[in-house]
């Protein structure tokens, strides 16, 4: 590189990264208009176009000017601020990884996601294992010589979890579970013995249109801003960005005869949203833009769909909305019913639906299984039947298909390995931070009142406005004030639940 | 460049169109997000993105390799099939165009359109033309910046005229618009002194999802293959390839209190996708890909729209859908009524809703302030008076407010200047399509019986399938085998308008 001034340097920090937020924006968007509005047999069209997008970017990221730039920023790290060193740590990571992988087997694997997607929906509506097996073969093929290529050292499991957090490791994982599960399992028996819950209220005729107007209310109602996140449809919910944090979409599937679903989906993906959204301006376009880890983005979309959301005080503010949607339905109801019928525990079928006790014995059952694959120990084509065995053993019930089993999420055909054990620590993060929130924030008036902005400021200050500034455990560290302790979350639990069935 | 075969060569110019269509995929996409999905607040965001990915296009399409490519192909002309003839040739002129502009100016365009659009939409919404002026002024100023850089030798007029059809200048259209507007002046003086029809049957209630259901009916009976043709809702109308012919997509606006507007969008812009998925499959991710020019485009989409969808057998073949879905709003109507409603021949604000007669009208008063702003004889901040003096004079009717007037369309917002005159050109070659058709094809008998493959086979063969393969003279040419002739258009429009007023 010929001889380039620290300021120039700088600069172009600024543009390559922006470079990158420009081919993740047309990326993502391609992605996302093939969940939500692309006619069904475009899938090949859009492979082709993320192939030649994956192979410009792994081009540019690993072009020897790149290099140059990251290792002459890297050796004037003194003159850099602490967003920029940061910047510059996650890149020359991020790049290191991306040259770790042969080119060719990138692209294939970028292209091969696209497909495995498109293939996914179609097998789920069929509920054919069989459609989707060769394609998750691959998946799983890519991961384990990926994660050969970047941590040969590593447990190829353990690789994956580090992926989507920072730091973390089967280790971590098996101990929280452990106690998770030690916790869960005999209150869930003792749930089981006890008079149930009445759920009816949640049953009934509920239509699309009634449906999305509850979203958008609850949209706002929650802090986010329609200017800059928008909502679609498609099979399975999600929140993604859009080339920075100004530009956020959030998904929801409505059931015509449970509203329930939806409605606890738009405040989960709009939790991911408000972290997302929340970022400071000055990170738009940058690595660091946007939430830092999975688990730390569960803690806040999980915060809102259960701490708030499923809270009693929650349940109460919105009934009279319910009323006004839904006269016919709620004829005769009150909150208390409604807040029942959506914290009755009982082992169910489907993830993004269980109650809150049962939750974390879904994606138990999710972590034991890509543990065994990524180890050798279990092949693709007998994920079905262990599928079901699991969920016979740690939730006592029968899986009548895969549809309503091994194909529901669409995490694995969109190559997303050791991301589940998030969603249980993002429950476990956000009871450790509603604890620390409460030493300053009158949480039950706040969510009483229905205005969230003390709420909002609180996690905007303390998580949000940091975008990925911070690595996850610097960020718990700083906002804990001590160790990350599971206890809180358990308390809540028990005491949630021995409250609602009279234990 | 070092010693490339012919083949490599040949291969490589695959590469590099294939990769353009990427980029043109991303933006195109960017693009119909913003219409159609994206939240209000993110255009700047869209604009970032735009300009990186813009700015990679130029980089790659005017680099030395690039270049050294397209000249070793030229010179190896008599190596190469007669579409990749066809392929360098468009690439060189397109690519020699874009070098004449400096990159900062193309880039500071991408992005400047992005805005313009959409402060367009809240403009029109506002009917404040003030809000879109000096953004209208940048994008005029940068045509006539453009049209010196590319054609110095042209009129600056003729340049954006040619942009649109190779060849067509002010002379060809001035005699076009004399003899058309010398037939359609008399005719509709006639017609207005004649006993007038009755359209109420167009007003009412029809609800937006029945309106949406209408859409798909439409849009099967026409031949549209849904799994490669996607429908969504936008202030204006329009259609779009995504990445290849493989994927289209086609957008309407509802509205309520009128149903017969968003019907006739349909059937337009579902010509203009017939026209871009009929293009030879080895055609896909090339510059030969879809429709080669607007006119020929507008020939495609008028055609659907007026010959077959305002005649009188597609009234009488639609109406019991129409019965079907509207029953309250269809009770004691027949189809003549619904025919002479849709063919009612006035004087009126809105261009897309216009009838067939008055149609060209509105377009010579877009082709006459064009002509005028190009030639430094108009100031866009004269616009909106001029706009209205001339629906005056032309068509005797006031223009109540710009969102009726001079906003109304959204080209002008989109840096399309010189596009309109293809309208009318289109409806022309149409006409003279369907008389060379009606050698072969039994014409009424299909629309008649709803069988559209005879005139769907007879527009794949001799236009559709072969994308931008001829230039639109040469096209034109090996179809009409004769010259173009405004004659046909006018004699139906004679025909049609003195049967239908008793003239």
């Amino acid at each position: 590189m010929t001889k380039m001034t620290i300021d120039e340097a700088r600069h172009e920090l600024m543009s390559l990264q922006h470079r990158m937020a420009a081919y993740e924006h047309a990326m993502g968007l391609i992605f996302y208009d093939g969940c939500t509005t692309a006619p069904k047999g475009t899938a090949d069209n859009r492979a082709a176009t993320m192939s030649i997008l994956s192979e410009e970017i792994y081009r540019q990221s690993t072009s020897k000017e790149t290099s140059e730039l990251l290792e002459f920023l890297d050796s004037e790290k003194e003159s850099l601020s602490s967003d920029e060193k940061r910047m510059v740590h996650l890149l020359i990571k991020d790049i290191r990884e991306m040259k770790l992988i042969p080119m060719d087997e990138y692209i294939a694997y970028q292209e091969l996601m696209v497909k495995a997607e498109d293939v996914w929906a179609n097998a789920k509506e069929a509920s054919d294992f069989e459609m989707l097996r060769p394609y998750l073969e691959d998946l799983f093929a890519y991961q384990k010589k990926f994660a050969k290529y970047i941590h040969p050292e590593m447990d190829p499991y353990d690789h994956c979890l580090n992926e989507y957090e920072e730091g973390l490791n089967m280790e971590a994982c098996d101990r929280f579970f452990g106690r998770l599960r030690a916790a869960i399992v005999p209150l869930l028996k003792r749930v089981s013995e006890a008079p149930q819950v009445d759920d009816s209220i949640r049953h009934g005729y509920f239509p699309e249109a009634k449906q999305e107007e509850l979203s958008y209310y609850l949209m706002k109602l929650i802090g986010l801003d329609l200017n800059h996140v928008g909502l679609s449809t498609t099979e399975h919910p999600f929140t993604t960005s859009l080339g920075s944090h100004h530009d956020e979409r959030i998904t929801t599937h409505y059931f015509a005869d449970d509203f329930v679903c939806s409605m606890y989906s738009i405040v989960h993906e709009g939790g991911h949203a408000l972290y997302d959204t929340g970022s400071e301006d000055e990170l738009a376009y940058t690595v660091l833009d946007g939430g830092v880890s999975m688990s730390i983005h569960e803690s806040q979309s999980r915060f809102y769909e259960n701490f708030i959301g499923r809270s009693r005080s929650f349940c109460r503010l919105i009934f009279p909305e319910l009323v006004r949607l839904f006269p016919e339905q709620m004829k005769g109801r009150d909150p208390e019913e409604f807040y029942l019928a959506v914290n009755k525990a009982e082992p169910s079928l489907i993830r993004t639906e269980a109650d809150e006790l049962t939750y974390s014995l879904h994606i138990m059952i999710r972590y034991e299984l890509e543990k065994r694959i990524m180890h050798d120990e279990l092949e693709v084509r007998d994920l079905p039947a262990e599928w079901n065995r699991m969920y016979k053993e740690y939730l006592g019930i029968d899986v009548p298909d895969d549809k309503h089993g091994v194909l529901q999420d669409s995490h694995w055909a969109s190559g997303l390995f050791g991301y589940f054990p998030s969603y249980a620590l993002g429950n476990a993060y956000g009871a450790q931070f509603l604890a620390r929130m409460r030493e300053t924030v009158d949480f039950d008036a706040c969510v009483e009142s229905g205005d969230f902005s003390a709420v909002n400021d609180w996690n905007r200050e303390n998580i949000w406005r940091h975008g990925s500034r911070f690595t996850p455990s610097e960020l718990l560290g700083r906002v804990f004030g001590e160790e990350f302790d599971p206890g809180y979350y358990i308390d809540y639990l028990e005491k949630k639940f021995s409250e609602i069935y009279g234990l």
